[in-house]
């Protein structure tokens, strides 16, 4: 009779919630040395708020349904949305730049597929209000820090990064028409998942492009590092301007200390169509895994979703990918809660003041459990070194005598009398 | 054009989100100097996991749907179905007792009323393995020490505890039979929300209990204090042992350094018919809002809910109520991330050497923002006045030739130059 949990969902027992709790926590310390600012929306918003930004087919990738108010809602599958609704509703009086960061929980009806989450968390982190190249190199560098304050170093983590105003500048030169452009980064985004042949297929049937401008936009993808890039552009109009940007953002990245990890790669241009500059994406150094985060300029969007008209960049950084990279470095968090001491009542007499004890010493901050009932000292040392405790402190008749406890030493097995007052007062917990 | 968010949900914007930060960490803390250890479940359940615990009547209550493949789910209304749930899948693997908590967002679709919200978030500790008063004592002085830590006293909050193996005990003396009892426990739970003329016409309607029985129904409500309680148990058969595990819980909150808050009140009951034993709730002093916090022992429902059968006790406590009761009381944190720095470059030439800093300061756990692009000094100590930044550290050219910077306080407007070596180490930041 007993209950499954939905597939695609997962249980945190204490194990995965401190994983989850260590990502977090390294989410919000490098946020806020950052200088951003914690924010969260509901977890179900109008579903009308994300077929506004991603059209009618985005419905069949949501949880959605009819409320009892008649309402159709939907739980939130980003926070773009309702990051845009938010600063739409106070606009003028919001401090620009804006630094906001975010840790939802997000949902996708993903196809049911081995491994496949239909949750997850995902840190956004946005600026919100400068266009300069500035912005997007802070929040690559925020991305990046991230995973060094994981344990994950260059060789573990890549940054690529790229600025669709460079591409655009390139593909101009090729001849394409305002509608062909789209289709062209469409096929640019699918070069390192599918096959050559079957992208040039595509450009011609979905765009019209022939097969020689075809292999010339697929040859675009293939150009990497600023100096490639930086010399492609100088050779179309408007080239030069066009990689302005992405020199700045680029000479920030090594004024902040994270040269080592870039990579300058003319084939991310990220697959949704309302980034307009730079895009970038964080990878595991192997690309066996999924991206670790995603992001780019989005100037437009604001306005085009709540009427705010300020220019915008930011990313996702979800849990899952995060984790299990921190699990293959070796860098999991213990999973145990780790007590400072378990308390131990000798008689039953002594149980209040293993109460009196716990009292105090948690006061002190200190994390101490006891036995909730009366049972033998083998008993009750069994539990602590369950948990585990790093020391067991035992009281009895005799030790409250003479107002003192024993320290047991879990580990070592060592013991030794330790006078209350000083338990409490100058003790080395650590 | 500007999208609204639904009807009894929360945007947190950065004032509200640190408040949040605030309770949780509060939450946090308590439960592992307790030794609890925390976990986590889905937001979405499959909906037949409340319906167990709860009857079909919960149903109008939830936000409920048909996902894509047909299954009933539902947003999670409580945390312990999951629990239940979780528990009964690692049984016998878990080192009894298990003593687990979580801080889940919950969803219930309340009737539209000013004020009433369809979410919140809900911290959850409950001991599972332990059927003594111990454990309640445990749970009820954790209740307790969450107020304290958010700068709540005695005469803020309340704890009001009762037992209803001892309510059952003097209401069996009444006469009333097996199927009475537990409307005479819907009615005893209603004692201070309505007349006693409703409650006397409900007892008598809903049980048929006569009027002058039902008045000794009621009267049980009025016993106060543990002596009270104890001195009306001595008269019923069976009575000084129901009374039992009551003493000895008030015993331990004694020991336990928490008896100045707590009120034994044989009114409460809780309006759930599967508390087996102690039962508590947490109010402000004046009962001006609703309860902070709400629990008891449900010795019985894991059995029912997913097949383990083990005696258990925890507790709900919502983030709104104590939200108004910190506000209240002044013990507001700030909204302000406040920076420890913000970096002024005096010329463009300046701003490596700014991005320079910021990643060593970081580096440091400092928290520095720096303008995202050129502008007067002017502006960019306005931006840092409005964040608020504790200090400027002004960069220029005449500074950098002598490796010093200028460091202004923004408080005080006292300037001194720093040698960027100190500023690094030895300099003091608080």
């Amino acid at each position: 009779m007993q209950s499954q949990g939905l597939p695609g969902f997962r249980d945190f027992y204490p194990d995965d919630a401190a994983l989850r709790n260590h990502i977090f926590a390294a989410w919000r310390d490098v946020a806020r040395r950052y200088g951003f600012q914690e924010y969260d929306g509901p977890p179900l918003e109008p579903l009308e708020l994300y077929v506004k930004k991603s059209g009618a087919e985005i419905v069949g990738q949501l949880y959605t349904f009819e409320d009892r108010g008649g309402r159709s809602v939907a739980f939130r599958p980003e926070m773009t949305p309702t990051l845009a609704r938010m600063v739409a509703a106070r606009g003028r009086a919001l401090k620009k730049p804006i630094r906001w960061f975010s840790l939802p929980q997000l949902m996708r009806y993903e196809r049911p597929q081995r491994g496949r989450l239909r949750e997850h968390f995902q840190l956004n982190m946005d600026i919100i209000g400068e266009p300069g190249p500035l912005a997007d190199a802070e929040l690559i560098a925020a991305a990046i820090d991230i995973t060094r304050k994981l344990g994950l170093g260059p060789a573990d983590v890549r940054a690529r990064i790229s600025d669709r105003r460079a591409v655009r500048a390139l593909v101009d030169a090729l001849g394409l028409s305002d509608a062909q452009v789209p289709i062209a980064f469409q096929y640019i985004d699918k070069i390192e998942r599918e096959s050559r042949a079957t992208l040039i297929d595509g450009l011609a049937d979905s765009a019209g492009i022939s097969s020689d401008t075809a292999e010339q936009v697929l040859d675009l993808g293939d150009i990497r590092g600023l100096e490639g890039a930086l010399a492609a552009l100088d050779e179309v109009p408007g080239g030069a301007e066009a990689g302005e940007p992405l020199r700045h953002c680029v000479a920030a990245l090594d004024a902040l200390g994270m040269s080592e990890y870039v990579d300058i790669e003319l084939c991310v241009v990220r697959g949704l169509a309302y980034y307009t500059g730079i895009v970038f994406e964080l990878f595991d150094a192997h690309k066996a895994l999924r991206a670790i985060c995603g992001g780019g300029r989005y100037d437009g969007l604001l306005a085009a979703l709540g009427g705010t008209d300020l220019p915008a960049a930011g990313f996702g950084m979800g849990d899952v990918v995060l984790g299990e990279l921190v699990t293959e470095a070796g860098a999991r968090p213990s999973a145990q809660v780790g007590l400072d001491a378990f308390l131990v009542a000798v008689t039953g007499e002594d149980v209040p003041h293993v109460l009196q004890l716990a009292r105090q010493l948690r006061d002190r901050g200190l994390r101490i459990e006891y036995a909730l009932k009366q049972q033998s000292i083998a008993k009750q040392l069994k539990l602590a070194a369950s948990r585990p405790a790093k020391r067991a402190v035992v009281i009895g008749p005799d030790e409250r005598a003479h107002s003192e406890v024993v320290v047991r030493d879990l580990e070592s097995g060592k013991e030794q009398r330790v006078a209350v007052d000083s338990l409490l007062q100058g003790y080395s917990w650590s």
